[in-house]
């Protein structure tokens, strides 16, 4: 599609230096010029490694829920399960099917890309990859770390339609392929 | 709906300091202990006033769209006219009324609100308001900030469904609301 109205053009960085670069707390601050001339001299850039969030439905049709405690807003929510692209996964595909894995004990099944999200190109380096998996099948216990406490519910579609309508995915990483996936079924 | 397998039960928080207070960059590192007994001496939480954005469409049936540089990744993208709720604001659908025409000059209309989602609940403190409008026009000319280089683009429901479908929208705050939107036309 063209762009209908003007171009808008990158911002230039006049001084960029790291405040911390520990894991999830990587903050650069940049002192950056608008291409009208104007500078933001504090500019904060949130650096992280990509991440996955999978859509996963059994062989019986049901879908492969979590439920966590998320610190930031004091809440247990509904969640896909989702993760980190680690160094040792070949692609975020593995790095899916690896968190499927790891986390629920499901696996196999057919794979597809269903959408990639920014978290917030305005302060997030990271992309998102969302995949639809169908037909995957419980194949082992799941392998938590000592620091994840998840529970695994498995919800027919109506549940997921309830739940989505009651705004009970707030995670908004993973209520979008989700509501993608509803509006594709239709 | 009921829980269908294990109770997730909060965190402990056993210390907590700030490492910034600053616009953009409000950061709590804390200290946690979970229900496991596990701890994380390190957990981090970014705090942020409440966000909003708005799904417009004016009346002659077309979608108000922006696209803004975004920094952090780099990239121009499409999205919804978004914004910070204001200490002014008397609530977040004040916030948004005042958003859309400060940045693209459109008001009135019929408003309602399509969801409320999280940033990210393990990191962001804040919550983010998604309206719908309808039947907005152009009252008045922007009135962008000296730091906003905002283009507003309309674009019939066609084209938004072709935006979507090409993964046009990554901003997974627009895309959420979007694709709910386009699900509930069907």
């Amino acid at each position: 599609m063209e762009e209908k109205t003007k171009a808008v053009r990158p911002w230039e960085v006049l001084e960029s230096r790291y405040l911390s670069k520990k894991p999830w707390f990587t903050v650069r601050e940049e002192h950056v010029r608008l291409p009208n001339g104007n500078e933001l001299p504090h500019y904060y850039v949130f650096e992280y490694p990509n991440w996955i969030n999978v859509i996963a439905i059994t062989t019986e049709g049901k879908y492969v829920f979590e439920r966590q405690y998320r610190h930031a807003l004091g809440v247990v929510s509904y969640e896909l399960c989702a993760g980190v692209c680690e160094a040792v996964d070949g692609s975020p595909l593995e790095s899916a099917r690896r968190e499927l894995l790891e986390e629920t004990g499901y696996g196999n099944g057919e794979w597809e890309e269903l959408m990639v999200l920014s978290p917030n190109p305005g302060t997030h380096t990271n992309l998102t990859y969302c995949y639809l998996a169908r037909n995957v099948e419980r194949v082992e216990a799941p392998h938590l770390e000592p620091t994840e406490d998840i529970a695994v519910d498995l919800l027919s579609l109506d549940e997921v339609r309830a739940l989505l309508d009651r705004n009970g995915v707030i995670q908004a990483l993973h209520a979008a392929p989700l509501w993608k996936h509803i509006s594709m079924l239709k």
